[in-house]
């Protein structure tokens, strides 16, 4: 099955503090405003399950072994693929996720200990190969994103806390994938007016549904 | 690293009710006794990490989707291989090891959704490719391991509510296992008493310590 030959399948990714809720938030009233039903979900822990497997991975901080740490993210979004996500696809939904594969890619691979392809693979079988119809990237720099963050006052979860340069590495590898795959992307200037970022985003996705 | 450059790394499989916690106590006596630092372990769930993700496995009976399941197993191997054996190893200590990959492969491998290679694959993946220097299989038939288990009243968990086709299956597929690796395994008809079930042992394990 391919996501579009049925429902639609959109992903947000970026960093934190870049506007994925918000503009999760405007997809989801545009397609309902058409009369289509849409599921807003998210990883890791759109599931029961996945909020225990979320739990283990924040709470054991530095603790989990990083392929560990790899194949808890694969599970939680192999469970979550299967259970909420293709059975919505299926029934002609449309699905906005804040976050998906690109999220470990970006995080964990570029990141962290292990490669691009493993978590890419990893993440493949762990979903039967289910690709996005779209994927919006939320493009901002960390200092804007890190000043948006305290100034809601939102505390840090683990990988928030990390080093500056960390950040900076996650945005690279999320440019380098949108760069790797033109047509799945849409890379949006998340440092724009959150309206202007909407309207760009719709122009994109109102194509396809 | 191959476990026999520093340490000795053995696995016990088969079935519940096999025999295998005896055979191991009795293992690990031997080696003590000699002067060896033994660790003893089990997977799933030898780490605090692995005990949770064994909650989640074991708990929601049914509610795991397949991939999940197989990817939360090797998330365990993953984290218990990295923080317990191979540090274990790399000390020079023997590790006795209740259950390791061949039992990943046989339970769901053979007995699930997934093919046999592709959970084979993901444990290697999951732990660097380490192999045991012997995995002792404790081969039993199902009837006399169930009539054991009755007799010790021990509780049933998920896999040993499952049909007694699913329990044929595992063996014949642990047979199959231990056919494709016969430098590895060393099979015992654990049908036989517990003494001489360990005597056969100790004398293949001798030779390696």
């Amino acid at each position: 099955m391919t996501a579009s030959e049925r429902g639609l399948f959109v992903t947000l990714e970026g960093g934190d503090g870049s506007g994925k809720t918000t503009q999760a938030a405007r997809l989801e009233k545009w397609f309902t405003d058409r009369g289509r039903t849409v599921v807003r979900t998210r990883e890791p822990g759109g599931t029961e399950v996945g909020q225990l497997i979320r739990d283990i991975v924040l709470h054991h901080r530095g603790d989990v072994a990083p392929r560990a740490e790899a194949l808890l993210y694969a599970a939680d979004r192999a469970h979550h693929i299967a259970t909420v996500v293709r059975p919505a696809l299926e029934r002609g939904d449309v699905v906005i996720q804040d976050r998906y594969l690109d999220s470990s890619v970006a995080y964990q691979g570029a990141g962290r200990v292990l490669g691009r392809d493993e978590i890419r693979d990893l993440s493949l079988w762990a979903t039967g190969g289910l690709l996005p119809d779209v994927t919006v990237l939320l493009d901002l720099d960390p200092h804007i994103a890190r000043a948006r963050l305290d100034a809601a006052d939102k505390p840090f979860d683990r990988l928030e806390a990390e080093a500056r340069s960390f950040h900076d590495r996650v945005r690279a590898e999320f440019l380098a994938l949108a760069e790797a795959e033109p047509d799945r992307f849409l890379v949006v200037d998340a440092s724009l007016p959150s309206a202007q970022v909407g309207e760009i985003i719709l122009s994109r996705v109102a194509a396809l549904g």
